[in-house]
């Protein structure tokens, strides 16, 4: 499997997502900037994946910041902070991994260390992530039945993560126990990320996936083809609310509809317990163009007013459970959640 | 108005719906085969625009045919209907318009006056369309109250019908009786009539109107801003269950969870009195390749597996209101739509 990101000569060298799967290149960051406009343009995206991509932002800022002065550092460093946090507004981690750098800057530190203290911890975010995606995926692949036809939405796997996926993980760990899975992938406009990425990564791992388009999921359940669905989040409150990919909601109503269940496959890097409700996590809206175009090519008029938020809101009450690295939060609301996971990451 | 379609010259001149907006070019059919041709490539599509065309070639066919032998004549005209109506499976409006123009084969006739019965017969259909859809629309558009914002799916308008649209029809009724009216249009995936038509059509006659993709839908609904749903029809059974292009079942489920009326625009001609539930629809499966690509652009791995179903089908437990040119089917069930529009058509 293609790496997400890596860190060579002092410079986070990212796999560019927005190509794949018909071309394998990479966009290299020498800058903080260069990550922000990354994270802006989706070559990287996927909750877990932006914050890494951030903490390696912070450790670009690190290395050509001021040497001599650990408070006009410390200052540098905090406006770097606040451009990378300012870049996606809906997944979580970014602020959560930010946070975790944060806490270095803070420190009693040389501005020599610094640099060598914020890369250390970037690298453990990143790998720590793979670890945290295996246990996922071990308690995941606890609800999946042998056999089982799997729907997916968007990408929550290696891509979006450090190596391994949230959903397309527990997919994996099931088929690692010698359960035989199929999966069905909506295919994720406006961006594609289901046909794009999660295609292209079940079909290297030859795990079995039929692409469909978004709007064949409830005919698919109907059918009674789907025994399951599991996503991923880019923001889960203290009471189970679930922010992910636009589209993730309706699946959730039709899962309710079809009596299927529906699982959210979740670091706790991805909770965000200063909020209970959903309505209070901020979507992100995005340039019509998305929606208007494909590739660049136009496939609507060049003037038609559109509405493009990238992510939206599963109530609780919808979710069968939520799968964490601590273990699974069934029906989830704030009592589940915080016996579970605690009440705070 | 653009035409959707004309006679001119001994020939049926489609306007080419593919290339729409991007491109207003013409297919011009010479023989039942190029009609046979359009239909399949959707250059003619929506189920009353199939039926039209259908009769149309049956008259391209009435004027290729043996001159001199009247069962020979017969036989050639048949085997035309039946070559026409393998076309498409779903739509019955295609079935329809054939039988029409079979029961003017039927009779005692001249092989001289057979073009000439069959093309008034066609242009009669085509003509019948626009004033059945005026009505259509003068009903509906009092199920819909000013300042509504409706959402609909695929593209029942001018370019699906005669020249006035089902559900794009109420629409225009409502704005033409001065209601203020907004439209939400899912792109409507795989082969974006939604994006491509809707929008158009709707631009063109200076209606409100916003571009989601499929799977925003949900979305839109539980902001509040929706107030009504109207989609088209391709089959509607005794029962009222009702085949309509993928991803209408969802969205009816949708409406359900949010308590948003869900109106499907409908004329008799699209009524299968020999079906009870929709289950027995006919469903058409399309070719992989329109959901692996957008206008010949390759969207994910080439040789990803595929399902690519053109239609599901609603239950009219799901269905506020069936409108026709009759009047409105309220809660449709065999009983509603017998009361309505009698048994068969």
């Amino acid at each position: 499997m293609l790496e997400t990101m890596r860190w060579e000569d002092n410079k986070l060298v990212l796999l560019d997502q927005t190509k794949l799967p018909l071309e394998i290149c990479y966009f290299s960051c020498q800058t903080y900037h260069d990550v922000i406009c990354a994270i802006k343009k989706l070559v990287v995206r996927g909750a877990p994946a932006i914050g890494a991509a951030a903490a390696y932002g912070m450790a670009l800022a690190a290395l050509d910041c001021c040497r001599d002065d650990l408070n006009k550092c410390r200052e540098e460093l905090s406006r770097a902070a606040e451009a990378l946090a300012a870049s996606r507004p809906t997944a979580v981690n970014l602020f959560w991994a930010l946070d975790r750098i944060k806490q270095i800057i803070r420190q009693e530190i040389t501005c020599e260390d610094l640099f060598e203290r914020i890369l250390k911890e970037a690298h453990a975010i990143f790998q720590e992530d793979i670890l945290i995606n295996k246990k996922i995926g071990q308690f995941g692949a606890q609800l999946v039945p042998p056999g089982a036809t799997v729907l997916t939405h968007c990408n929550a796997g290696a891509f979006a993560t450090g190596g391994y996926g949230t959903a397309l993980g527990v997919i994996r760990a099931a088929r690692e126990e010698g359960k035989k899975i199929q999966v069905f992938a909506d295919e994720t406009r406006p961006l594609l990320q289901g046909a794009r990425l999660t295609a292209f990564e079940l079909m290297q791992e030859k795990i079995p996936v039929t692409l469909i388009t978004d709007n064949m999921a409830g005919y698919v359940m109907k059918k009674g083809l789907i025994d399951l669905i599991i996503v991923g989040a880019d923001r889960v409150t203290a009471h189970g609310d679930v922010a992910n990919k636009i589209g993730t909601y309706s699946l959730a109503v039709l899962a309710k509809e079809h009596q299927i269940p529906f699982y959210v496959a979740a670091p706790l890097s991805t909770f965000d317990f200063t909020l209970c409700s959903g309505d209070e996590i901020p979507i992100e809206e995005r340039d019509g163009k998305e929606v208007r175009e494909v590739f660049g090519h136009l496939t609507a008029p060049v003037d038609v007013p559109v509405f493009n938020p990238a992510f939206d809101v599963t109530p609780h009450q919808l979710i069968t459970a939520i799968i964490t690295e601590k273990g699974v939060i069934h029906r989830p609301d704030a009592h589940a959640v915080r016996e579970v996971v605690g009440t705070e990451n």
